[in-house]
């Protein structure tokens, strides 16, 4: 009998534009793959379950997609390549500093006579300067991939092919899972086919989707590093949820964290032990981002985990 | 007994910064309502209905706020002074142009021993140039004002209020409801507090949403020149979905669309008639917007609207 998760495949056929993503995947792979540079796959932002299959509705998860578009600039600058999985219109690191009108609002028109030129605002120069050459340095040494997604499918397929392609790399592959997955969704029998006429109230069933964790671990990078998000509102059952996923999934952190104070405080769950980190209020008010600090633990925890295997092979 | 918009306003408490917005609409308003500027209240983008009172899931509508967010600048253009009240992190006007990290590739950084400077590369001036310098002149007139919701709820708190204070602007003042608002609702005391536990498959019962366009018309601004939106995916739906909208809520104008087609065709659905405005392909080919073309002909509906009442009176 077919697994949950094989059933799920079947039953969702192949996004159109996977096999172009797999081929963008294998030349960075490639790229890196005789070298020793390290890689990350980071997810990032929500996942949309249609209603319709001519979609008007959907549901959606929480997130802007902060968690992933930091990480991967504080990965770029520890040496690491990063496969960047974001939802469309999730931020994406570097443009995130200037999302909106922000942009515009830091740009000088000069209309003179020899023509027109646009400049960034000098006080706005050094931030802009910064976060442009490190964009432009990530692009030049073919060190950042940017793929998309918007439904929970094409998450899904998209992350599967990811994880089959970056598995050569091994140990030297960390898998940063911070999208925020659908846990539900409707299956495509039972979705309407139009736009549902809002005449009478509805009731919606939802299926729970497969935990994709399971066959990610075990099957697909058995021997790269794992990372999985844990989000909650409830503090009373955020550890006891991540230290399960842990013994379940068997794989090596979940960082588990409130929607609360997600952006202030995270707690590192292991197989071993667990501890906080927490921006204090000078880091806060000084612009640090508690990211800078979540990948610096991570990875240290990689080294630690990559020594550990050479040590053993 | 109170009616059914009634009974949801007082179920549903005012946003926290309402207050604060009305404020600026009441400024906003008293600088426009002496002169014989003419003023329109764009919504734009989709609304949120939250699963859980701490929100990590909710229902969404589809909506970039493409229609929104591109004919407020046609108005602008057109001399109105414009609310442009849209969903947080969709589409503004303006910067919808350079989303991403568009605007990030249009930049040059130049290092220079007497400093560094950002430029826009000299081919992208030309285009840039003529969106920041409409853009500046917006600001400057004070003809922009930009308020945002994310909530069903904050929506229609927001829209009443908006409405209220345009109401002294009467024949003056274009409603343009380009918004994508969720239809149906999860009453408070059906909300889950915390995030919905992913253990087994759920039901979620949906109620509908009043249908705001009724006290709007008869009573919010029964004097203002109303413009509605109506998406369909079923074309066979379309025209006598608009229709009878028109019918039910006597409003001026329903214009009517296909998800398919949004931004290359739309249905003028009138009192009197109804009439198509379609881009050809060359119009599509070299970038012009079906907004444009939209624009032209509500104001020119309006100034007929404003033609017929003056003559009335």
């Amino acid at each position: 009998m077919a697994s949950n998760w094989e059933e799920f495949y079947s039953s969702h056929p192949q996004p159109a534009n996977l096999n172009k993503d797999e081929d963008l995947l294998r030349d960075f792979c490639a790229r890196h793959l005789n070298g020793d540079t390290r890689v990350v796959l980071v997810t990032s932002g929500g996942t949309t379950v249609p209603l319709e299959h001519n979609t008007v509705r959907f549901v959606d998860n929480f997130s802007a997609g902060t968690r992933g578009s930091s990480s991967t600039e504080y990965f770029l600058d520890r040496g690491y390549a990063v496969v960047f999985m974001h939802r469309v219109k999730s931020l994406q690191p570097f443009s995130r500093h200037f999302s909106g009108q922000k942009f515009l609002n830091m740009l000088d028109l000069n209309e003179t006579k020899d023509g027109t030129s646009i400049t960034v605002t000098s006080e706005n120069v050094p931030r802009i300067a910064d976060v442009l050459r490190k964009y432009k340095s990530a692009l030049e040494c073919g060190k950042l991939l940017e793929l998309s997604f918007t439904t929970v499918y094409e998450y899904l397929w998209l992350l599967r092919s990811a994880c089959q392609i970056l598995a050569p790399l091994a140990e030297r592959c960390i898998l940063y899972l911070a999208a925020a997955v659908s846990d539900f969704y409707i299956p495509p029998n039972e979705m309407s086919v139009h736009k549902i006429a809002s005449t009478k109230p509805q009731t919606i069933s939802l299926q729970l989707v497969p935990k994709i964790l399971a066959p990610l671990v075990s099957l697909w990078v058995p021997n790269a590093f794992v990372v999985s998000f844990k989000l909650e509102t409830n503090k009373d059952l955020l550890i006891d949820k991540a230290r399960e996923a842990l013994n379940k999934y068997k794989h090596k952190l979940v960082i588990a964290n409130m929607l609360q104070n997600y952006r202030k405080k995270v707690t590192m769950v292991t197989q071993q032990n667990s501890y906080v980190i927490e921006l204090t209020t000078e880091q806060s008010n000084a612009g640090e981002e508690i990211e800078m600090y979540i990948v610096k633990n991570v990875v240290d925890k990689h080294e630690e985990f990559i020594a550990d295997r050479s040590g053993k092979s």
